[in-house]
């Protein structure tokens, strides 16, 4: 991997956990779990492309796009341990780690979701307070991710997952409108909330959606391929789980060479609308690997 | 009650329910369930308190402060959804009607929870994009919100309820700290936020949320009165569930008659708080209600 992806993975770490320190000990367990799923993290794909877009357009320390990074890992975190609990996926493993509510129980996994929620809006304010960027920036990137992670979007495709869980029969047009919500939605506003710290125009903001609504699809049907193919060692949790839930995926829709194809195609058509940034090298470099990852 | 209460009582009814036009019928069922709990409502105290405050410090029409009162009932509503789960209180009943997840399920009760909490941040930085107030005005109303509804606030005093619901023992400090920060943060905010969509100053912000801070804790002693004085059909739910839980109360530790007092006691010093104000009878005849109130 890019020496300045790496970079800014390790940015992202000493970051991350800025938040959780603990004012009260009446309160420390709440924080204990909210800390431990977020050090549960996997790739970081959110908050570095939300890095990756600052750094293609934005001027000066990339740093100035951390709160947004952070926010955006923090709903990313939330969504995981909320769908990880027994009312919805019953998940008792989470990238090969007891999930949230399996080490602190559910009601204290309910409220670690909550807590990280609500905390991604007091980064990006609290920043702006503090004179990182200007209100007009925060309320802009705030109205986005709220938008995008909210009952229109993420949680929308949630919900249209949960509808169609026990559907075998569900058509790509559904598939593809559950993920486009479900994870494009997380992914587009964490490339645009990069692009809106760095004072970006509105055509650029747009830009950065609609590559990060690409790469999302593309990312979610690798998903399901690897679910296919890859091992348990490799993922972290049990594979082929989409097959025993009776789930309609896109590798049962369409099967895995067609799902390669469609791939390299949408990564291609994601990559075709980075052409009016000025520095979009690196992100084609991290597009480039998504696609070929095997884990 | 006032006239004036009343019609700005019906002017929250009149415009909380804009948020719920549904973009597609594939997450229909989300939007009516946020409604249902949403429609649900009681005595709209907290967004009451932001309309109050605004009126008492802010010019022209308290419309202006409409979108931080739905953000704030928004919060509200999405803490009692998640609060009834069976992870949590297992309440089948909210106001006589059935709760959330008894209708909907339970999966479609935590989203929906989930929506309206991300609802309230879309709201206030909707409204600012639209010009209703700037950009300064909405980070420091959600820099608040998010403060006094998170982690450290609202849910870090629904973890130490969590951790003392079987604790017969716990003594005054305990039941204080933890309704200071799940019933008296969520208040203190709603009253901070009409003061500044009004624009006044810190000082008067502060004074706001000391009000907010001692009439929630009347008001969480006077339910504690309420829950074992009233019944079931004045509440709508059932009453003594406090001592059935095995729980620590204000009533069990002080008795009924010390508990009266500190009603009155915390009133009068949450009316002093207002001397500032210019314009306070509304408050002050509202804080008398609520101290007053049966049911």
């Amino acid at each position: 991997m890019n020496a300045k992806i790496q970079e800014y993975s390790s940015l992202i770490e000493e970051n991350l956990y800025r938040y959780f320190k603990v004012a009260l000990p009446q309160y420390e367990t709440l924080f204990e779990s909210m800390e431990y799923s977020v050090k549960n993290g996997g790739k970081r794909v959110r908050p570095l492309l939300t890095l990756l877009f600052y750094n293609a357009y934005g001027k000066g320390d990339v740093l100035k796009a951390m709160p947004m990074a952070e926010a955006v890992e923090f709903i990313h975190t939330y969504s995981l341990i909320h769908d990880d609990l027994p009312c919805m996926d019953n998940d008792d493993y989470r990238r090969g780690k007891p999930s949230n509510h399996k080490v602190y129980g559910e009601a204290i996994a309910l409220l670690a979701g909550d807590g990280l929620l609500t905390a991604a809006f007091e980064r990006i304010s609290s920043w702006s307070l503090a004179g990182l960027y200007d209100a007009e920036t925060a309320i802009k990137a705030i109205n986005e991710l709220s938008v995008y992670a909210g009952s229109r979007g993420m949680i929308g495709g949630q919900i249209i997952d949960i509808a169609n869980e026990n559907n075998p029969d569900a058509d790509y047009e559904t598939l593809q409108l559950m993920d486009n919500l479900k994870t494009g939605c997380l992914i587009s506003v964490a490339c645009a909330l990069g692009c809106i710290v760095a004072g970006a125009s509105d055509d650029l903001i747009d830009a950065a959606k609609t590559f990060g609504e690409k790469l999302g699809l593309a990312f979610q049907i690798k998903d399901d391929i690897l679910d296919v193919t890859s091992s348990l060692e490799k993922l972290g949790k049990m594979t082929g789980s989409d097959k025993d839930n009776n789930k309609s995926t896109y590798v049962t829709l369409l099967g895995i060479e067609k799902c390669e194809e469609l791939v390299k195609q949408l990564t291609n058509e994601a990559l075709e609308s980075l052409s009016a940034f000025p520095n979009n090298e690196l992100i084609k470099e991290y597009a480039g690997y998504l696609a070929n990852r095997e884990y």
